[in-house]
């Protein structure tokens, strides 16, 4: 059961629960089987009609606010005005595509870059985080010649067709690739003592073998840094390096995918690989890049970048686009001008204070840990680790019934995944908290 | 040579062009080979440095004008004042994912849905062609338990790592997937005589049986109704029917990628399917669907897209996104309320007129053909067939220094691809007609 958990549908709405829906909202669930169909993926068992949003609130139809702890993509707040302003500016100015030559384009890139590890000077555009790994994928396989793939066991890294063969918490209908081996995610909380760090760079090394073992090339590992679907890890500081430095030793690339750690969430830095000290071979990125806009990318150094730019080529119609550019140029601003790294990392901490104490009152919460604004409260038996998949889903739905979004991570789905706005105040955080322990308080 | 030609570096920047740049230019140039790569593609030997657009028309920074006849993107006209109102109102109120509801997206579906045939009554957004075609091949291959693939020859789908492997025009470097087969493209040109469907149907038959000798089991067909990539094939209407027959009789599904042909540019109907009187099992768009907006989609019968979405799921962060859906819904609006459909089949009737008449002065244009605003220029010896690849790249780096831009399209290169936005006029048609006129006076 647990194996068929596709991360998507945890909280997806009950259609027997349709019925007791009021009457717009129940029309608008209508419309939306007889255009997307009844199976796209819907959030919560009631769903929630939106109609506005601003920094870290979302308003429903009857107005009433809910503060969004959940939304990586929002990142500096809902329709933060400064970023409004130049989507609409270059929209009415200039809609082309990149083989046009435009300054906002190089401007973007230049200062983007800046924020990167020196080695890391090439930029290729995309519109999504899964064009972009899916683009990771094909630069990977050109320049190591090679296609085995490590990622862990419940990684999510996109929906084309060749990034659902390394998602294997897609479910089991999709199947994950035979050039692929996952190991498990470096988890502290119920692998308990010894060196996380040591124990993941042994499973990568194992994977390698094996990959050498039946024939297949090994061309790279790819994680994201805080382990986002397979439950949040992020301690200690570190713990990739030994696993990096094998699969350099093997003549793998390593590619970090930084679509939910990247931007500033985890407090430490702009990427998520910087807490760990490390220097990818390549990093994609997406989801807040553009504040909702979209637009993804592909950060490399030029000698991995160009026998494939040269002999494959790669052309994205709306990649870079001039709005595309002035939307993520407005973003990084923001990001500077608002201090919104600083604030990740100064109510991240405290958030993890908050949560601590709820975990001090309720034998419930096995687990709380996070680096800056990616935090994560695992739900377990009393006394004991076994994943409490329900309890999770209770929460959930009933921080909703107060106006708190969250979502949930993790195998098991057992996992609170808490990812506010970076522009998040310390009375918002009081109120997740206060919320939750209400929550928590009904569970008694 | 030419197999290894990339549909992309026809008109590429030539290297050693560079220090004859003016310096503002050559300083851009600079920029961008030290962020993107040199390698990344860009057009004209003489690249163009764009700074703003309106309806078909492209600035560039010395406020110098050009009328654009290449891009099919900005289809309802560069920059238009509804579609940016629409973004910039949206941007600025909602921009969540489509797993809360929210009214616009599924009031847009039903009027994207309207335009369709009855039996297709299902939407999944996506943010780029090539996410739409990637995620129609997951879905053609859960329904149909096969993985089988029918292209051109010189078929162009898009740039992920699967749709890249049915791209046949992607180059030598970028293998044909091992499950996929290439047909000729009806070209009426090179192959005259005879019934061009019949040709085409039998080709497919062929290659069905091909498949099945090889033990791959036989999925589905993907084509552009235009043939774009393979050279712009338009006639005679009807050609694609009893292809799709052989298709469906070995079980197949008729894949009919509209992301070139799609939303009124054939001047006959809103898609390039009816034009031929077809109802495909699945459609595929994006490019113009939100002027320049990164939206996509898949449209298909609730049968097909069910068990897809019920066992494998499907979320794309930002397709459909109310932004998104506010951008795509305006572009409806706008060619319905400017009459663009039938403004594409006047113009293009004007157009194909002109091009008649500089046919039957210069011998070196071998065809003239096309449907509304989608029309090929085929350059060939004259007195012959045999392309020529030398005056096509002549022509179009030519008529970029009257003011005029397009591309070209083919095997060889040597067809001018001509697409105007819909909303071009009588005197803009005539523009392009004289211009290319006197071009083409200087290759005497």
């Amino acid at each position: 059961m647990d194996d068929k958990l596709n991360i998507l549908d945890l909280n997806a709405l009950d259609q027997r629960h349709l019925e007791h829906l009021d009457p717009e909202t129940r029309d608008l669930v209508l419309r939306r089987h007889h255009t997307l169909g009844a199976d796209s993926p819907l959030f919560y068992r009631e769903p929630l009609h939106l109609v506005r949003g601003r920094g870290p609130w979302l308003y429903d139809a009857r107005d009433r606010a809910y503060l969004d702890c959940y939304n990586n993509v929002a990142s500096v707040g809902h329709c933060h005005p400064h970023v409004v302003a130049a989507i609409a500016r270059e929209a009415g100015t200039l809609a082309v595509n990149s083989r046009y030559l435009y300054d906002i384009l190089y401007a973007y890139a230049e200062k983007l870059l800046a924020t990167m590890p020196q080695t890391l000077t090439r930029l290729a555009m995309t519109c999504t985080g899964s064009e972009s790994v899916d683009l990771a994928l094909r630069i990977t396989r050109h320049y190591t010649q090679a296609s085995g793939i490590i990622v862990t066991s419940h990684a999510y890294h996109g929906n084309t067709t060749a990034v659902a063969e390394i998602s294997p918490s897609s479910g089991l209908a999709v199947p994950i690739g035979q050039h692929v081996r996952t190991v498990p995610a470096p988890d502290s909380y119920l692998n308990p003592g010894g060196d996380v760090g040591a124990r993941f760079a042994a499973d990568v090394r194992a994977a390698i073998a094996q990959l050498q073992r039946h024939g297949i090339k090994f061309a790279g590992m790819i994680v994201d840094s805080v382990f986002s679907s397979d439950g949040i890890f992020t301690e200690p500081q570190g713990f990739l390096c030994e696993a990096v430095d094998a699969v350099r030793a093997a003549g793998g690339l390593y590619i970090a995918d930084e679509v939910q750690p990247g931007f500033g969430r985890t407090g430490a830095a702009m990427w998520g690989f910087l807490r760990h000290g490390l220097s990818p071979d390549i990093v994609v990125m997406g989801k807040p890049m553009g504040n909702g806009y979209p637009v993804a990318g592909v950060v490399t150094r030029p000698e991995i970048l160009q026998d494939f730019a040269r002999n494959c080529g790669y052309f994205n119609t709306f990649g870079g686009n001039p709005v595309a550019a002035a939307a993520a140029m407005a973003v990084l601003e923001v990001i500077e001008g608002e201090g919104l790294v600083a604030n990740a990392q100064a109510m991240g901490t405290r958030l993890l204070a908050g949560l601590e104490t709820l975990k001090s009152r309720h034998a419930c919460i096995g687990d709380v840990r996070g680096a800056g604004l990616f935090v994560g409260v695992e739900f377990s038996t009393p006394g004991g680790t076994e994943p409490d998949r329900e309890i999770t889903s209770r929460v959930v739905n009933g921080l909703r019934e107060r106006g708190v979004l969250i979502g949930t991570a993790g195998p098991h789905g057992n996992v609170l995944k808490i990812r506010p706005p970076l522009c998040i105040a310390a009375e918002e955080v009081d109120l997740l908290v206060t919320r939750l322990g209400e929550v928590l308080d009904q569970e008694r």
